[in-house]
């Protein structure tokens, strides 16, 4: 590790095989299926472990992680993204004929041109509708209203047919303590849980009630109701779940290794990883920064530049320049997409980051 | 256009070479040399047409940019982040003898190891003392007492050479107002003046006398001691530069094509361009969200997620599913990063962002 050039991704294999068995753990206990999120790792070795570990089908946000786990064999694929436009729908529709495909949408507009092509194609998938439980994205409320609108609707398509109802209780991130965590999970379960009681009482089937999101998944206290859930992040965990006091920092298993490049003052050395590098995203108050060092909790990544990233606090000023070090990003999902490959911690092997982009792409 | 999968990179190459004319001949008018910063782009095309409208050098944040502009065969190369790790030590080393190199640092132990390795490697480079004129990042503080630092070091070092003393004026996007962006051009010009002043009277000669960024190149009222400039962002400008007062929305050259995949409540829509399209950069409060949608100035991008933008206003409501727009980012070079691919505003060309990360990728 320290003669590795920086930056550069490192992922620790181990802990991503423990925090995979722990979720498929997790998720026979609470009764449920598990169908991890590729858009996290983007990577074939991880999602081979996943499926290694039981997952029921996996969750994607776009077609070209989906075409990556059709590659791999996965049992079922949830497209999670309305598929409007026709590109994705028509690559959708292909993924169809070849694995059973679920695409998540909340319009009449993407079910009925979704059925259409389905037909056209000679194809099936199904639907699952979502359910907004607090987050404020896609999704209709959740209850009656909701109910109403899906059971017309899914008397109306016959080739791509109604399987379900969704949601994803990414409001959890912006909660304010452990507490606001679990009011999340608890939103994002009653959301699911009142829609699909709402659209049996009206005569529909609704055999999939699947919720979302790592700190929720870990944050409920039962799953009754529900069938399925959606985690990505909890192969990795990240600053941000640390601060949402979901994990705690050695279940972190992705760090950027960076080095020491300037010590202009006391009390502030800058890092070569800066936002290309980390990401820039500021999940949550509750994670100080842009990043956590490792071994180094004094530390914080007050600021990120391009290709630099300044540490202060009182500490800072004892790490000589050419030290080396590891940062834990604030949102892995995000530090994924910026590299090409996640070289193992203290070996020699290495991952390849496989379906950056929404393409495939031609070099 | 209107056919084009989203999210996708859209460059309008007519505004962009418009940009880069008007730099240069702004730099002309100065007084200066022009060393555009290839961090923006990383793209041989547009590093192309830089050196045709008479860039005197390039400036580079990593090694993997500078090796791009060895390639396109840069007359001068100033790598603007200090190599204080082997690996990039010896790369920078092994460009030295095929280009003429600079290099921007702020410590004795860099310098000498420059040295050293230039030594060893029967090559000569350059380096340039960075002095910060209040970011708060890598320099240290202009004035008398760096230029002693600096006046006894340059006598020790021999195959790299002293040259001169940079500055890097990015505290103007922390500006209230235009007024603020016109103080930041002012004191990294002062910041850089003064310390080369400072040198001269102790009898250093400072040839290179180098200030930097968009913002500060296009509010700087005169030039008077500074020899260069080292823009990058204006190639393509961005949302922050006209959140800042520094150009108009015409200026703009990059934009993400999107398309609304839902509209799940009057007042919100949403975009299949998140974070990994965008960037997550928040750059200044002077612009409102995440990026501004060409054509549709109502319209705020309140929140990203990966692969989502959530679009609010009371225009929102109209924008039918399936509608294209294109948004213009808040930071055009994290935008760029994301991306392998500019596709050509209305037209059938592209360029490749060819240098993304720090080392070439085998595929």
């Amino acid at each position: 590790m320290d003669s590795m050039p920086t930056p550069a991704l490192i992922v620790d294999p181990s802990t991503v095989d423990r925090n995979i068995a722990a979720m498929a753990t997790r998720a026979r206990s609470l009764g449920v299926e598990l169908w991890p999120h590729v858009k996290t790792h983007k990577c074939a070795d991880i999602l081979a472990r996943q499926l290694e570990a039981g997952a029921a089908g996996v969750s994607v946000a776009t077609v070209r992680e989906a075409e990556l786990a059709a590659d791999q064999h996965a049992p079922a694929i949830l497209i999670a993204h309305p598929p409007a436009s026709p590109e994705r729908l028509s690559r959708a529709v292909a993924l169809a004929g070849r694995v059973r495909l679920r695409v998540a949408l909340d319009s009449e507009e993407v079910a009925r041109a979704l059925d259409e092509a389905c037909r056209d194609a000679g194809v099936i998938a199904e639907w699952l509708w979502e359910v907004d439980c607090g987050v404020g994205r896609t999704g209709t409320p959740p209850g009656a209203a909701t109910a109403e609108r899906v059971a017309r609707l899914a008397t109306h398509t016959t080739a791509a047919t109604f399987a379900g109802i969704m949601a994803f209780g990414g409001h959890a991130y912006g909660a304010r303590d452990t507490d606001g965590v679990r009011a999340a999970a608890r939103e994002e379960r009653d959301a699911v849980v009142s829609t699909a009681d709402a659209l049996e009482a009206l005569g529909v089937a609704v055999p999939v009630r699947s919720a979302g999101s790592t700190p929720t998944a870990h944050a409920l206290d039962h799953a009754t109701g529900l069938t399925e859930l959606r985690p990505g992040n909890y192969v990795f965990h990240d600053a941000t779940q640390v601060g949402l006091g979901v994990v705690t920092i050695d279940d972190c298993a992705l760090t950027v290794a960076a080095t020491v490049v300037s010590r202009p003052t006391d009390g502030r050395v800058i890092l070569d990883a800066g936002s290309k590098a980390l990401g820039a995203d500021r999940m949550t108050e509750l994670a100080p920064g842009f990043g956590t060092v490792v071994d180094h909790p004094e530390l914080i990544v007050a600021k990120l530049y391009e290709e630099h990233a300044i540490l202060s606090g009182a500490e800072a000023g004892t790490l000589p320049i050419g030290t080396r070090v590891r940062v834990i990003p604030n949102h892995a999902c995000a530090a994924a997409n910026l590299h090409r490959t996640m070289h193992h911690l203290g070996g020699s092997g290495e991952w390849t980051v496989a379906a950056r982009g929404w393409r495939p792409e031609l070099r």
